[in-house]
This record gives C-alpha cells, structure tokens and sequence, in this order.
C-alpha cells in the first residue's frame, strides 16, 4: 500500500477557474461562419438560441475563467472526482507503465456531462431562461442535462436518437427521475423531425437530425434556450475542471504522464482533460496527447478539416472542424456517444496543428479491452470509455515491449451500467468491426464543395 | 464552502480490523440449531458448506479481528468510501439537523455488498475451494459476489430469483460481465428447485428458495462452497468498515451523530453503518439507533423473535430471529433487497435487548423520498436505501418541528441506476403501498411452535 491506489483533492483545493486554450493556441480557430451569409457569425447570431452570458464565453480568449460559487457549489456533490492508479489492469498487463484515470463515473448522471451541464443551466437560469431544449445520443447529456436543470429549477425538453430511445429505455426514466420530458428522435413535434419521418419512417435517427430538433424547439417556444453538450468551446471550457484536478492530482504523488488519453466523439471529455496539459505542452513540456476514436466513425482519423453544419438540417453555423458530413448516418456502433459526424473546433484545430495524435479503435478491440478493466478493476467502463482503455492498454504494452517506464493517463469518462447490453452482445459474440466506406467520405467532401475552406 | 460536503478518509487510514459485537452484547447470541437434532450446530456442521476459516468467523467473539492484507488491497479498489453532508436536502427540508451520509454506491458494483463478498472469495481461496454458489434477491448480492470471484479467479454460479431475474435482465448482463454463471430460481438445476416447480409452475421464487437451491449445488459439487451476502454473523462483521470508516469521517469534522440509520433486509448494510455506534451506546455514549424497514416485510417491527430456518428446503441451521417465517412468499415490491423473511440473528437479538429501534415505512413513502434525495443531492437511490432516506427525513423533519440541531447519520447503501423502473412506475401511478396481513404472520408463528424458542 505504498503508492495510493486514489488520489483525493480536497474540496477546498477544487479549481475556482477554467482554462481556455483559445488563449495558448498557436493558430486560432477559425469563426463560424453565418449558414446563410456565410460569413463569420458574431454573438447577436447566436444569441437565438444561447443566453448571451454563454455566447461571450464561447468567444472569449481570456485564459482564465471564474467557476461561479453557486456552479462550485453544485458541482462538489461529486468533484473533485478522485484520480486512480489502476493498478490491478498494470498487474495484469505485466507494465511497467504506471496508468492514472480521473473517474469521471463517480458523478450522479455517471459521466463527465454534468461539468458543463451544471454551468449552463447556472448561466441560462441567472439569465431568466425558464426552459431548455437539448438533443441526446446514448443519453449520458439528456441525463446530465436533466440531473442539472433539476439542480436550479428549469424545464427541460430532451430529443433522444430514436435507436437509443428504443435500445436503452432506462436512460428516459433516469431523465424523468430528474423531472425531464424525453422524446424520441426525429419526432412529430417539430418540422424538421417531420420531414424526416415522412421521407425515411423508419430512421434509427442521428444526433445531427436530433439537434435540428432541439433548436427548432429553442427557436420557436417562449422562454427557452438550446443546450449542446459538446463540440462547444464554452463546453470544452466547462470541462477542464478535469484535467486541471488531474494536474493537481498528479503532482500530489510527484507524477506527470508521458501519455494523456481520452475518447473523442464530440471532443469534451477529451479535450477536459487534455487541454490543461496541452498548455504545457505548447509551454514546451514533452507530454503525447491522444485522442481516441472509433474505426466506424473516423472523425478525427479519416475524415477533412473543413466547414461543416452542427446539424442535419443545415440550421447551425457552420463550423471549422473534421466532420464526416452533416448527413451522417451513423453505422451500428455500441459507443453511440461516439457517433457524432463533426468535432469539436477547438480538438480539429489542435489536430491539424500536431498537437494531438488522434487514433482509432475497433468495436471487438475496444470491448475485449474494456473487459478486460471491469474484471481487473471492477468498474464497468462506458463504451465510449473503452476506446480511451484501448489506447491506453496499446502503450502499456508498448512500454513493456520497450522496457520503459511511462506514466500514462486517461479518462476514464463513465461507467457503462446503463450500457450493458452492448457487453452481452459482446459475450455472446454478436459484434463485429465496422470500417467506415471511404466513398462516403468523398461523397461527403463533394456536398461540402461548395463552402468555404478554413 | 465552509463545512465540506465530501469527506474523505485517507487510504492509509483505512481500518485494518473488523469489529465484532460479539464481544459487547450485553446478551450473546442464541446458538443456531442442527435441522435434524434440534442441538446446537458446532463447527463441524456448518463446514459442509462454508469454508472452515470462515466458520471460525462465525463464530468468533475476538472484538477486533485483523483484515487480511490481500483484502484490504481488493478493498481499495473503491474503500474508504466517502462521507457525504447532505446540505442540498437539508436546505430543501429547511431543517436545522446535519444530514451525513456515507455513499456506498461508489464501489464498482454499486452497493456496500462488496465488502464482504471480497473476503468471503479470498477466504474461500486460500481454503482452496473452486467454485462458489450463491443466491440472489434483486441481484446486488450476486452481482458483488461476481465481482469478488474475479477479483481471485474462483468460478460462480447464481440463483437469481425469479421475479428479479425477468425484471432486471441487467444484473444478469453485469454478473456475465464478470465472468459469473447466473440462472433463474427455481431452476430445474437443482432438485429442490424442480419439486418447487413441479408444485408451483409460475412461482416467482423467494430468497428463501434461491438459498436452497446454492446450498444443495454447493454440497453436491465437488470443491464448491456456498456464499451468503448477509443474515450471518461473519458477514456482519465484514461490512463494520462501513462505520468504522464513518466514525473517523465524522470525527474529521467534529461531529458525533445523535441518529444512526440503516435499511435493514437481512441486516448487513444496517450492521455495517451501526454496529461500531451500537458499541459506543453499550459503553455509554447517547446515540439512537434505527433499523428502518419495508411495512410490506415487517421483520422487525411485526414478526417473533423465534427459530426459524434460513431457507424454505429446510436445509440451514435453525437461527434465532425476528422471522415471517420461511415459507413467506414476498409481497410485489420494488425494494428486491429487503424482501427476507428473516434478519440477522444479532441485528435480531440488538433489538430484543432494545439497542436498536426498527421502524417501517410503506413504499410510496419511500419513493416520494428518494425522489427528493434524488433531485436534491442528485445521486439516485436504490430502493432499499430509500427506506433508510424516509427514516431520515422523518427525522430531519422532526427535527424542524422541535427546533433542535440534531446530528443524522444514514448509510446510502447502494445506487439505483439498476431499478429505474421502479422509479419510472411510481411516476407513474402504478405503485400502492401493502400492509403485510396479520393472519400470515399468526400462520407461520403457529407453523414455528414445534421448534424450540430461543
């Protein structure tokens, strides 16, 4: 027992500030451009659906943002969220690579969505919003985003993926539990959920389809804002209370990672706790930051840096990002908070600048590895998780094939209890791999043509 | 942020010895009694189907009994669990008491069964058994055992109640996970459960039929042994860290509760959070102590303190205690966990001798309750926990009424993001509340009165 096996911060030492990169950055990120102009959108544009204390902070370039007391308040029901030595998973990998994860799962939605949810239900509430609309993918932001608008008495309407809504019914009861509505989606309550229906009436949906929902709902009923739960600075912001704990963290046992991991769908758990250490890497500290994504959905890996829309039917702005095409349709994939077409600008833009390897990561690999955790280390890891796991394991093995010492650490972003019918059907041997088609990929490249370039 | 709302026990001070009450009562246990003879069972007896380290655990009156250091090791996966203030619903109660909680739903099976289902598989396998079998209620026993056996590569098998088995298809994904063998009770695996079946076809099992059922498959197969999460007196004095860790937590902010409160099924979690209090009342400290129960399985509160036997096969010892008798058959209720017909026979004998208080509460009770832990403190409880939360809040409110400061302390013993439907359905207006019948309880004293009283 003499290396701690967690790492507890204290609650008085929990960050009072978030970290914006925009401020470090070597190359700026490029402004969302207006989808009918097609020029750079300025903060009344997004004022439609965002209540404008979010709007400046989604363009603003101060390196240091204040946490609200009433945010830090809510925010230490579960933070700061222990950092992990796994040293059951080293044991059996025979490393020795130390591997650190911040656990993430330790919240009351069991996922990292609740540090910007809790913070944007805050700024909407103290903004007079009286209600939001959100979309949900696997569920882990409607439920967060419930758990939240609970906390400071919002309504909350979420738009679920119809395949989701169908495959993981708890989800709706947990966001109900918390005092949300839940729908499927697309669904009959707005226009473009009925356009869908009527052409495609039997689409599994998408998260691309579900926000155009969400902010069609936002737009046209009194008193409510729209609510994203990742791809946003100001979420990427929100989110760095993780790796700002972490750096605390590691330093409380004199450690700092050669290897920083996360999974990356939309980016914001990635980029929570990798932002902070990508600082001091641009700062000239020797730190190999990689974003972990999956092989049937090649965002970051496969896919152009180019403008594209947030969403399906074409409402948001367009945004600087690698994206697979705003028609998305995602493939099978248990990982579904991981099937987002774009990325978050802020990661695309850190990619292109070689400050983050990003790799991908098949379905039955991702799963073997995933659990291959539960059965070392007890907590059962979300899919999504599993994808930062796999990367994780691949260094811990490379390190013991190098006979090197590394300190790797990951986030390990939540656990998988309400997903774990994807782990039965990995048992039963029901998964496959899925490789994304490469026509696709152009297809979507030459319905982009006609934008700007970043 | 003055007073923290976590507090957290630093790994090294984790407890290094269980505390046994066995030392203290100011009345020792009554003997169990051999099914046959009716005469005190002796070690001997009990070693067909527990392991002999374990046996003398039993029946050991040493009041501090070391923690093996393997254990301890498994128990930091998640241990020292934090202690949480609940000022969220303190606030919302508008009550002057402190509300303490400790939060044992961070283990990775999401309960306070882990603590001892990790020594119960460690102790089994340095004894040199195989392959363990158990039974299961609502699958929070099972699933913990599952994880345990993993954690020292001991092979299991499940019997999982009926009801809960069709009810909760997850548990059984989770127990799979692990590497568990879980199948529906009665099964047709089993003798004892084919003559259930071939009398009643569609019965929803009990724990009582379950546990026939893993005692015959323990002592019919060869190097297994059979595994009990709770009602024993070894496993009592497995889950005491939980209070001994409290009474570090508590002194860390200087604070002593006047209120120690636990759910009490078989009255495990109950005598984990309470015992070590119950010592400091024997020894003259002022602490009220409350065993809070379903009124739908009134144990405590409404059945005999007689003999009775553990299982409905009639195969355990005759144990002494509170008991419904074990032919009960368990009214519909969501709170899997405490639907046992009998109790921990010293959980038993503490409220003979007036050291605990038992209450019951009706099950809308509980929900109204855990619905308001849950949009308050965010953490959404198990259903058992929720009668545990309803004691609480009862006492806070009084509390209120009389103005007084008081000091609550509850173990949150487990997470209910398993039993969302339990929640989704009193949303929903299909839960009522059940008074367990006077005549039931008449026939099965009467059914009792051949066996010696205790």
């Amino acid at each position: 027992m003499s290396e701690p096996t967690k790492i507890f911060l204290n609650e008085s030492e929990i960050p009072r500030q978030w970290y914006n990169i925009a401020a470090d950055m070597p190359h700026a990120m490029k402004p969302p451009l207006h989808p009918g102009t097609q020029q750079p959108v300025g903060p009344d544009d997004l004022s439609a659906i965002f209540p404008m204390n979010l709007v400046e902070q989604e363009v603003c370039t101060d390196r240091w943002v204040d946490i609200p007391e009433p945010v830090l308040e809510k925010l230490l029901l579960w933070r700061p969220s222990p950092l992990y030595r796994a040293k059951n998973l080293e044991k059996a990998l025979g490393t020795p690579a130390k591997i650190y994860y911040n656990n993430e799962g330790v919240s009351p939605a069991g996922s990292h969505k609740p540090n910007t949810a809790v913070p944007q239900a805050y700024y909407n509430k103290i903004f007079g919003t009286k209600r939001l609309a959100t979309e949900t993918g696997a569920g882990q932001w409607g439920s967060a985003l419930s758990f939240a608008c609970q906390l400071f008495g919002l309504e909350l309407k979420v738009y679920m993926v119809r395949i989701s809504f169908d495959q993981k019914p708890f989800r709706k009861m947990m966001m109900q539990t918390w005092g949300a509505d839940c729908v499927a989606s697309p669904s009959l309550e707005t226009a473009a959920g009925r356009a869908i229906l009527a052409e495609h009436p039997d689409t599994p949906g998408s998260l691309g389809i579900a926000i155009s929902e969400a902010i069609e709902d936002a737009v046209t009923t009194p008193n409510t804002k729209y609510a994203l739960g990742s791809v946003l600075n100001h979420v990427m912001l929100h989110q760095t209370i993780i790796g700002l704990e972490a750096q605390k963290q590691m330093a409380m046992v004199n450690d700092y990672p050669d290897v920083v991991i996360g999974c990356a769908g939309g980016g914001s758990n990635f980029a929570g706790l990798s932002f902070p250490f990508i600082c001091d890497k641009i700062h000239g500290k020797n730190v190999h930051v990689i974003a972990a994504e999956p092989a049937a959905c090649p965002t970051l890996t496969r896919a152009p840096f180019l403008y594209d829309f947030g969403d399906t039917a074409k409402m948001t702005p367009l945004l600087p990002m690698h994206s697979l095409g705003h028609d998305f349709v995602p493939p099978p994939l248990h990982a579904g908070g991981l099937r987002y077409h774009g990325m978050s600008p802020l990661v695309s833009q850190l990619v292109v600048d070689g400050l983050i390897e990003p790799r991908s990561y098949h379905q039955l690999n991702c799963y073997e590895n995933a659990l291959l955790w539960a059965r070392t280390e007890g907590f059962i890891p979300a899919p999504e998780t599993s994808h930062a796991i796999a990367a994780a394991v691949e260094e811990a093995k490379r390190a013991k094939e190098e006979g090197k010492e590394k300190t790797i650490l990951l986030n390990w972003s939540g656990h998988g209890l309400m997903d774990l019918k994807g782990y039965a059907a990995y048992l039963a041997g029901e998964l496959s791999d899925y490789e994304y088609p490469q026509e696709d990929i152009d297809r979507a490249l030459a319905a982009l043509a006609q934008y700007p370039k970043p």
